[in-house]
């Protein structure tokens, strides 16, 4: 079973991961690590810490001459910055009273995560909350990618909104624009539609406010069978969701056509079963995202996360001081307005990891070798089938 | 730890589910199980089946003298009809070869269960992808249910649009509503929105079609500081996704203001936090929908699900027989054409037991009574915050 | 990945498992569950309800013309004199009220289990402590030999000592003595040992005294490759050992040569390495049990119980009346003074269970056919290696 | 929840763990860790590896200011010596060719991590089943110490034998004799007993031999209920026994008086209960360890684990070639001849993450305070029965 353990302030040392159940020898190239995590401090909208501070990823454990040992990877993302930070974020007892931060800021999980935990100073609670630990969870998908490339798995992400600028992409194979989606500001297929993305983006910085949109993550090359329908908690659609859901600031997920799709009645939802001696079974719509009652089905997964306008603005919402209980205004912390392509980023990664999970229950395998050829085996048969 | 594994087959003895980790000495009454069972059986668009079978539960274990023991609770809904299904369905060895079903049905979890558990009878697909399976987890929850009651906890749940019908609901309270809800054949609010959704379903039935379509469920008095930003596992927006993506046909989820809310710029749409001594924090608009940073917030709880219409149509789709690789046209099944506010009720009660685990990890305790004195310590510890 | 919960009270409806994670095509034969379950009711020193009740497993779900499905498999074990209880074990509301029990027997959970769950009725307690809940952990484990057989791995339980009769057992292949331990009503191998022990259970059964021992469970034909030393919690070992003192009496466990093995110096103790194109790797010795670094290695696994006597005496013990406080001689509740070989048949099983979810673990797939062809092309490798 | 992974090679960066699920505002003290550290690397019997690193942890994340913040917490070890190590254990694909172990050494998982991982070098293998892998979870049991001492629950562990020389302790209160063990390079109270250990220790040296022995790890203070009887896998002797017997070398595991106990008739066997006004319910003995039915009841937790002799002598065992298939001479690799007061310190660890991990789950609550609350409302409901 893989599984991972993150943790990590925003201004403490660093952030780390420990990934446990990667099968050995599978050869892991930190450049690509280290080229998701540039893609995730890009995109227009980004504040000044992102042109700053370029994440690096360090392997502790589990990597040895190049590949996998079969035993659990250690990746460590440090915050070069954190030497400006040790009177704040000192591990040990610190010798100066720290200045408080006492009044939550709305949208945030300042007061929530100060209420829960039973802390006198936000600042313990904005340093976990910080979309800066999705940095290692990128850096964790970006090695489970490396897996399924072994298998053929391809993913992608890009932009389908900002605010409320919108576009609908038709064409069925999203892998020929990659291009494309990897030099655009914003992760957006159509040139156009990009720049009244960006003239959107720059009217909110104008006003000191925030946007936030909608992104679309693509795998391709999944086999069927993936996930399953026997208990509620294996369905791979639900597994995604939680995914999904757990990145910063997204509020709504969806799985191939989602909301739009079901106004259709049946008679127009529903992807009709073909098949050829070449292909097998197929489809020629793909309105279920590939998944179907829980389990892949072969065609692309495909599924939309929306995430809301980052909370911190320059024009700030009400709040209250918690020790005074005075109405306040809410502190500016950091000036990105728009995070919608970095989320799409770490939702890529998000969704490698989920997949590569079901590739290893699937086809079990200690070494990656063995568990290759599981998957053939069953690639076989599904070709007999 | 609050857990449970359900089974059951769709046409075979019945469906079960063990439920462990319940702290002793809750009150559960059985009529409130199978009032929420009658519930999830009713609705306009239901088909024959729904009428002629009456679930009821049967409690096997965990409960004595009307009182939950600490131990595991079993919970049973026998298939009524399962006397004429025993030589289909049957357990043993069958004494006559079985007319295999050989032709999947678009929409359906037929093919790809076919493929992935090597069954040459879809027949052993179709019996557990079935929505039937939902009764055991409504009945599930309405146990958690049970528990979230001691604490003042609600949760109610209602259909905001079938096909292209749609509308939406702005009262702050929507459980003064609780009536119109529960006696609308489509568990609507508004009855002029509920007559054009029968329309539309009597218009889909006259074609052979079926339809999809939207709920809410709401959760009220959930205290502040459920789930968790600590760890991306713990998020409780995360797990509520999962719980509900994972419902049959359900295919975006949405928390709070969802996909409307996130065209706003970040000016108008964080929820600004409001201080009394009366209320303690608290915030005059709900766009966050209860959650913030994966945390409730102490607001009501609200999650979307969008329901594709039901694949199982009499206007067939197109599919390909697996032994002959013939074309064909998919077979009928069953005559529900709309299953939506069914799909809300069984959404209702796995809302339900995700808070219930919660408010288990949250408060720990083996009774009841040892649970509520340390929920009432932290609710004494919040007035003071 | 396989998992399972189980549920039930000693005097209530029944005992009741549902299993998840099976592949599907495995035949079940309930004979054979049935079988390992008389085995568990029989056994020289076992009381009266053991001659009254035959124990039979059901199945409900999960299994459908002799083969499972792939979907959660129930199975229940109905107590047959529960007729008789129905106006002290009811689930709802109890019309009469109960007399309580409120003293403590030393030994069992009584105290500790009315602590804990806040129970004025210790009744509520003795119903999950007591033993009869091992009866559904066989019959799981007799579900999950039926999956190892088809692998060719055995499984066998002996018994090694009763109060302070013992032997050693040496031949290397105990699966040779399978008829004269089944035929034994100690499970005894040594019949010179068998009547000893016989002696001992009569003796203290005349003072009104129990005695506990030792058995053993031998499982062969497990491949080189489960478990991990990889990480800590997967230890075929820890996991094994977890499994046999998780059963009621058990307070001690060894693996291999165990206590005995460890006074030796280093150079008696290790299993040295051989080499024979026809064997592949092999040992002449298994000091180890069959498991090097938490992995099993290809020779049998032997793990052994030790069991402490029964604590329900007809000589009884000190108490307290936990109404009154007063000091009180604890009550006896049944006559078996000795339960040895019946706990080592549910240790087969569960050993069974564990080494069957390592199975599933390693070699992944849906269907045993699946399971079956990555199990081949691992064994093929292990031959090349 | 309270979890952790960890990872690490022997010969690598360092050892790193995350450990998820601790309440906020718990005070950390390094020192006690590293003291800790320091007992593990200690011990007659210990080679030359010890003697020349000095382990200390750093903190990495989720403790700010002295105090966890309830996020998660990493630990790192760093191995001093990597910087001789780097063409050998590079992470990064290495210039010149290794130089591959080929020769598994008996009793270590060197053969059977090489087959189940496929790896031709069983470097690859050492690195990971090395008990260098326990240094980090002393360090997370020294974590878990800091918690449980709010508390006041104390843990402490002494050897009761190496090789044949044993003792067998029987006051009743092993705390008074801590500094006699924290001052024994054998953690061995009798000082005449430790005298025949260092003898036999020396002996076996002498001779190129190693041996092994057994420890005891006693938790006082833990209150009455944790762990369950209500299913198996939370019952806490089992969670115990997994525990250590994943712990490197251990081949046993005893619960309170164990295997010796065991002989006794059930009239010897079982503590009275006994009850006054100010200790509320006792006991004069306990033969039981302080755990019945799997749950805690209040006297002092005993478990006992026993060590095989380290494998790697300098008297070699015979072995085989991986790649030749000749028969061969296992390498010696380091000097450790005895290793039992090591992993008595490591034990006591292990069980103390358990306790601390049981503790969480009973009393829940998010930070120390809200949890130290609802451990008060328990223990006063416990003076009430």
């Amino acid at each position: 079973m893989l599984r991972y353990l993150c943790a990590g302030e925003s201004h403490g040392k660093g952030l780390v991961a420990i990934v446990e159940g990667m099968p050995s020898n599978i050869p892991i190239d930190i450049n690509r690590i280290n080229e998701d995590l540039k893609k995730r401090q890009q995109g227009y909208g980004r504040g000044n810490r992102m042109k700053i501070e370029k994440d690096k990823v360090e392997i502790i454990t589990g990597v040895r001459d190049g590949k996998t040992l079969g035993t659990p990877l250690t990746i460590v993302i440090k915050n070069i910055d954190y030497k400006n930070w040790t009177n704040v974020m000192g591990i040990e007892k610190l010798e100066n009273q720290q200045k408080k931060i006492l009044e939550p800021r709305p949208g945030h999980g300042d007061l929530v995560g100060a209420l829960k935990y039973n802390h006198k100073d936000i600042r313990n609670v904005i340093e976990r909350t910080s979309a800066r630990e999705t940095a290692i969870r990128t850096a964790v998908g970006s090695i489970a990618k490396q897996l399924l490339s072994k298998f053929n798995i391809q993913i992608i992400s890009h932009v389908l909104s900002i605010g409320e600028v919108k576009y609908k992409f038709t064409d069925k194979d999203i892998f020929k624009f990659k291009n494309l989606i990897e030099e655009s500001c914003l992760r957006c297929i159509d040139t156009n539609v990009e720049k009244e993305m960006i003239d959107e983006i720059n009217e909110a910085k104008r006003k000191g406010d925030s946007l936030g949109g909608s992104f679309e993550v693509i795998v391709k090359g999944v086999p069927v069978g993936l996930g399953s329908y026997s208990h509620f908690d294996r369905k791979l659609d639900g597994t995604l969701a939680q995914g999904i859901m757990s990145l910063q600031g997204i509020k709504a997920v969806e799985i191939g056509e989602g909301i739009d799709g079901i106004t259709n009645p049946g008679s127009k939802f529903h992807d009709e079963i073909q098949y050829s001696i070449e292909k097998g079974y197929y489809r020629n719509t793909n309105m279920a995202g590939g998944i179907e009652a829980g389990v892949s089905n072969g065609e692309n997964i495909i599924i939309k996360g929306h995430m809301k306008p980052i909370p911190t603005l320059t024009q700030p919402l009400k709040t209250v001081n918690m020790f005074t209980k005075e109405e306040k205004e809410a502190v500016v912390e950091r000036s990105d307005n728009c995070a919608v392509p970095s989320a799409s980023i770490v939702a890529e990664g998000i969704c490698a990891f989920i997949i590569a999970k079901e590739m290893v229950d699937k086809f079990g395998g200690d070494s990656i070798e063995e568990m290759m050829l599981n998957y053939k085996s069953y690639m076989n048969y599904l070709r007999e089938r």
